[in-house]
């Protein structure tokens, strides 16, 4: 396994795997942000099973944190990550530092709209700019045939999907299913943030979602009775603290109608929640597929 | 000469010359706005000579133009283009419809700030938003090892240089000399708008850069000064209107001290001027490099 700390030593790499590569070999990329967890390394071994080599980024970009965020306390172990990269079939980690990604400060920005108004666009300004900019440098840079994101964030699958279309990047954006605890918790860098009772209670994201998944196919359900169902359901954790509850439609992210009864729905609706335990914010989301008169996920 | 006017045809021919080519073969790329003439041509020939594959495109991007603008009557000559394109030694020209290139309305914007502030970035609001996106789609979309841009346009080649670099794109833009008519005249498709009064005057903005370039040298010399020399040098031609007349840096298109004495200026600047004759808009510039105490172009 290639470790490159710079671009021109990433490039090298590239160039040489592709000169000895057949043209019809298959680049796979997993952008990450490190900390590595069982989560990405799922990521890393559909990259593996799919294409003929595997690149791995690791990269805490300072641009998709707020000022009152946790860019500087954001959890950090190299030495750990390379280790289960290599385990999980990675072939070439690209770990940049900050002044090797922005030389200079960027006058360029890439503006996503629309996908971006509500949940962690709404409640983290400027977070996908910063996304935005981050993933298409890094897709400039590796030029993968095929790019692996996890579901936990929904949004940044459909806000990174919707860039590439806008954009032409020639890049298949592949969406893979969250990771979960035993318990259910999805899989995060931030847990580790959690106290022991914090983590107790954080369970509540997953069976709230569980739940809301026969909550939606009573006859009746409108969005409204839904969400309150939903806030009622995280409020039995005593130390959470609801940023967002929304049930939107997918990949578009918009309301669907306040008055309309959910359990005839016919499409996809992403139920998206942002909870705070203490100063962890946490993110979990389920995705239905509706079909009308009953659920079919 | 192959003529693709999708993108699925575009892709098809570059994948099969990238199959049948050796991997260090390049593509070089002209992006234009059609109505091509001689400085197009020159584009073309360059890449010829320096890629073994050029790509040229033809597309009046509706994105870069001003509600009050000439989109629509924009002169658009796509039989003379495709015979030029091929005497010009292009392989591939990629004619995409408005709908092709955007099948939807974009969500993401790619802004560019700092080096849009002045010139035609200020006069043109928005203008270089839609160029941005437009270079943006057709770099990914034609994957260049070079592109081939033309003087002229000198913010135009600012802003694609910075935005290449800002965002990592792996593509060398290849500035190239303004081709002029044999009065001094820069080329542009939108020559054929003027009268032949308008014409006639036209040759104004280049005989007065040419002026300028000595006015600089005169010990002395201040931005105000010169800037008044240039004004009442164009406000000889009776047709003329000045949109802008500015003297900035170079590439970073930034004022210079408004005191100094430019004769002794060490750097790059660049003199950059719109004039409009009727409803017709010329632009012109003329790129010094001084050294103080003289100049050397």
């Amino acid at each position: 396994m290639i470790v490159a700390t710079t671009i021109a030593e990433l490039k090298q790499a590239l160039k040489e795997w592709r000169e000895s590569a057949p043209s019809t070999a298959r680049v796979g990329f997993v952008p990450t942000m490190g900390f590595l967890h069982e989560g990405h390394a799922s990521l890393m071994r559909r990259s593996k099973a799919e294409c003929e080599y595997s690149v791995l980024s690791i990269f805490v970009n300072p641009l998709q944190f707020g000022p009152n965020e946790d860019f500087d306390r954001y959890p950090r172990d190299a030495e750990r990550d390379l280790a289960l990269a290599e385990a999980n079939g990675i072939d070439l980690v690209f770990m940049p530092s900050v002044a090797e990604m922005y030389p200079k400060k960027p006058v360029t920005k890439i503006l996503i709209s629309e996908v971006t108004e509500r949940l962690c666009g709404a409640s983290r300004p400027g977070h996908f700019d910063g996304v935005g900019i981050v993933v298409s440098k890094l897709f400039h840079l590796v030029q993968p045939d095929r790019a692996y994101f996890g579901m936990k964030d929904a949004q940044q699958v459909a806000v990174i999907e919707r860039m590439t279309e806008d954009l032409n990047i020639p890049v298949e954006i592949v969406p893979c299913e969250t990771v979960r605890e035993a318990d259910g918790l999805a899989l995060s860098s931030r847990n580790v943030y959690l106290s022991q009772e914090e983590r107790a209670q954080a369970v509540i994201l997953s069976q709230t979602l569980k739940a809301a998944e026969t909550w939606v196919k009573t006859p009746g359900m409108t969005k409204r009775a839904l969400s309150d169902k939903i806030e009622s359901s995280i409020g039995q954790a005593s130390l959470a603290e609801i940023d967002y509850a929304e049930i939107l439609t997918y990949p578009d992210l918009e309301e669907p109608d306040a008055a309309a009864d959910l359990s005839d729905y016919e499409g996809k609706l992403i139920i998206a929640l942002a909870v705070k335990f203490g100063r962890t914010r946490l993110i979990d989301n389920r995705l239905l597929e509706l079909r009308g008169g009953g659920i079919h996920v």
